[in-house]
């Protein structure tokens, strides 16, 4: 799930962090990890647990795992944390030896209201944490760890950086592929189709759910949205709209391009497409010329949401960008709108070392007009991490 | 993720459920499910989503889905409840004004202390959940919906028991070719690759994580557990011991095989080995030949782990079955000991309907010798989905 390098990185990088908080303890309580998910285990332990499992990272920079008996090959193997417990019956003893040492004013566990990536833990494993606690005086120091979560799964490390980059640069080269290989009477799911074989040849794996990825619109005909692909062709003078990534060595890369197909004697986009199309980028721009270090998630929103606004376009009706790491949709902070249903996620602050895709889209007579690009926030400000797509890629049948 | 044929047959099965179990609405709740996961959601929805997502089932078979705008495409497309909503900031007053429609007596939600594959809902979720729900006076009125959850993912429909039939014939042919194939110079490494490109020709996907499925231990050299394959090669005279399953149309096998290499002029497994095979072969059928509708969960590991135990054998230091479905290891009924760990997994009874895998091994100076068949509770009794293992398969390198 991932390398023993990395692994070692990022608990350092944990450390820190918790340094800097002035938090004593993190801990990461789960179980069942490859049903049920723990989006910080890659970091702190790097493969998936059956039985319950805890990690303990200490401001001071110690390590400890406590596994069961049959998940604690792998910790020992990788043999990255200062201490690895096994345990044939029960995890409590340890665990309870371990805080006696340790102390801590605080305990950040595996759960947030606001941020998915630090709300690994079940409201049952919650119950069963309480549980192992009674007693000990530790019951009411539990705190989130998202501050932790975000810092150490938002800020990347050279290592990381790399990865999205070579994803990236993939993703790019199998539209390539795709674009050159395109005839007039592929559907949407042969498209798809087309993509994935590729991804498949070259031993990738798509950024999400193959279902959806890519996602692949051709026309007007085509609904907007995470749909599966359809039997729909892409009639002349319409846009093949793709959102599309790999992952390369477990990290993601995400964007969206456009395709026209020239219509019979008329090889050029129609005004409304191209005029379409210059809005998006705008837009695009104005959020990308904000999002800098200590910017806060909403108004490089507000920034790319005003400009499509003020060119007479309906808004957008999602948030502008998301962190992308080891999934597309990484968590973290959100470039997006202070909604419900983001909760406190746009309301912090962009930090150098984050990597970030940004999008928008307009509806068109011809199709969506979607366009997805990641950016790498310096400490200098944001750079591309491709090339930005500038004007529609023109869909020609081979020869 | 599923089919919209056998969402529609999962959500029937959800709708009579909670009419025996005399539960009035069913509520599955929860966002980001590619990353956090949600159990339940391939029965009742059928594809991942990002935003807060709410399906209700009622005792009366109505169903209801509410989603953020951008998930909702699916449940459109699919046409399998009987009201799908969406939303653009705040699925909360859609959700109040279905609770007061259904007002129910109780509300059975995602999570359960002793059942991960009811325990979907996170900690975080959990808070959000009671935020939606304050004021309406249905706030005290939380259950766990694991009894649901536990029908309906285990009793499977008999569209699901052929599916998962056939992921055990596809296992089985796939292991044919590597015993075919094998070669003396191979790596433990080496039979994992062999079997993942086989996997991969045919366009199946392995039962678990890549990492360890199949799980390859070669000889005596190797440690037992979820390791991942080493550099070991097998030595004549040892025994080659294979965890491996794949899925076929989301369903999974899991099953465990032994190969012995002869050793030089002597062609038979020496009687130690042969008298290990024949104890796990023992205990195997003790617990297969009680694993009946309305017996306990650890009734049935205790019939195992006692024949192992009285054959002078160390105990297994897990539980003996596990319930198999859309994961290996896809919770409900555990045949488990009664150990903190597994909760209440083990107390509660196999219903017909269900597919268990039974499994242990013992340690010897050979190597590894475990073993795991696939069994379907029938009303009539357990049956064998595979013929079961009933002696070592010899590997000879090719001619």
């Amino acid at each position: 799930m991932t390398d023993r390098e990395l692994v070692a990185e990022k608990l350092d990088q944990a450390a820190e962090t918790l340094d800097d908080l002035e938090t004593d303890l993190w801990l990461t309580f789960c179980r069942e990890t490859e049903m049920l998910g723990e989006p910080a285990l890659p970091f702190v332990l790097g493969y998936d647990v059956v039985w319950p499992t805890m990690v303990l990272v200490t401001a001071d920079g110690r390590t400890a795992t406590v596994l069961g008996e049959n998940d604690v090959a792998g910790a020992r193997e990788m043999d990255v944390h200062n201490e690895v417990y096994a345990y044939e019956e029960s995890l409590e003893p340890t665990f309870r030896e371990l805080l006696r040492k340790i102390d801590p004013e605080e305990i950040a566990i595996n759960f947030s209201t606001d941020h998915k990536t630090a709300d690994g833990l079940s409201h049952g494993m919650y119950h069963r944490l309480r549980g192992h606690l009674e007693g000990t005086g530790y019951e009411d120091r539990l705190i989130s760890a998202e501050e932790v979560v975000g810092t150490v799964r938002g800020v990347k490390t050279e290592t990381e950086r790399e990865r999205i980059g070579q994803a990236a640069e993939l993703t790019e080269e199998l539209l390539a592929e795709m674009q050159t290989a395109w005839r007039p009477e592929w559907t949407e799911r042969d498209v798809q189709s087309y993509v994935q074989e590729r991804i498949a040849e070259r031993g990738l794996e798509p950024s999400w759910s193959g279902d959806y990825c890519p996602t692949v619109d051709a026309g007007s005909a085509a609904p907007v949205g995470h749909t599966m692909p359809g039997d729909r062709t892409l009639p002349p003078g319409e846009v093949l709209h793709i959102d599309f990534g790999v992952r390369y060595e477990y990290y993601a890369a995400d964007i969206q391009r456009l395709y026209y197909r020239p219509s019979e004697g008329d090889p050029d986009p129609p005004t409304e497409l191209e005029s379409a199309f210059g809005d998006v980028r705008a837009a695009l721009e104005a959020g990308f010329e904000v999002l800098e270090p200590g910017v806060y998630g909403y108004e490089v929103d507000a920034a790319a949401r005003e400009t499509i606004v003020d060119r007479g376009r309906p808004e957008f009706n999602h948030g502008f960008g998301h962190e992308i790491g080891r999934y597309a949709h990484d968590g973290g902070t959100l470039l997006g709108p202070r909604w419900e249903p983001y909760g406190e996620a746009p309301s912090t602050t962009v930090r150098a070392g984050e990597v970030y895709s940004i999008e928008l889209g307009v509806a068109t007579d011809y199709g969506y007009v979607g366009l997805e690009e990641m950016v790498e926030v310096t400490p200098e400000g944001p750079e591309y991490v491709l090339e930005p797509q500038r004007e529609f890629r023109i869909l020609e049948p081979p020869q």
